[in-house]
């Protein structure tokens, strides 16, 4: 098996509600000098071995699992993983 | 400034019915093979410099950013980046 972990993150100028709900939460809670907060989502998933797993992984992350007009996405694949 | 990466996932045994309707929709989508899916959050933060960061950032995913009851949650600090 093969691991995948995808990590998915807004764009740059793309506004985050929930991350901006954060700061206001953080600061609230008395924590001084943070910046900007950003939220993003991590899927992990198990894959059966096959050579195509990238370009797969990749045609996922275009069709189903991100946003490409909004998001970014970045993937690190792990071979050999014992399931 | 300090940039904090956090990476939360749910721990497991815990439901994920997110990752449950994105194995769904890999299988309908035509990819053979998915395993397991399980969707995290990825929350990046930047933190002005401070000795006590690595405890603050500890109490700030105990108090308000994961729910120690059914995630984990694992951070990494990079100092010195420049904003």
């Amino acid at each position: 098996m093969i691991k995948v972990n995808i990590h998915i993150t807004l764009k740059e100028g793309v506004l985050d509600p929930q991350g901006k709900a954060i700061e206001g939460s953080l600061s609230t809670l008395g924590y001084q000098g943070v910046g900007e907060v950003r939220v993003g989502k991590l899927i992990e998933l198990t894959f059966a071995d096959s050579d195509r797993a990238a370009e797969q992984v990749e045609e996922m992350c275009q069709k189903l699992l991100a946003n490409p007009v909004i998001e970014n996405y970045t993937y690190t694949i792990e071979d050999g993983v014992v399931q």
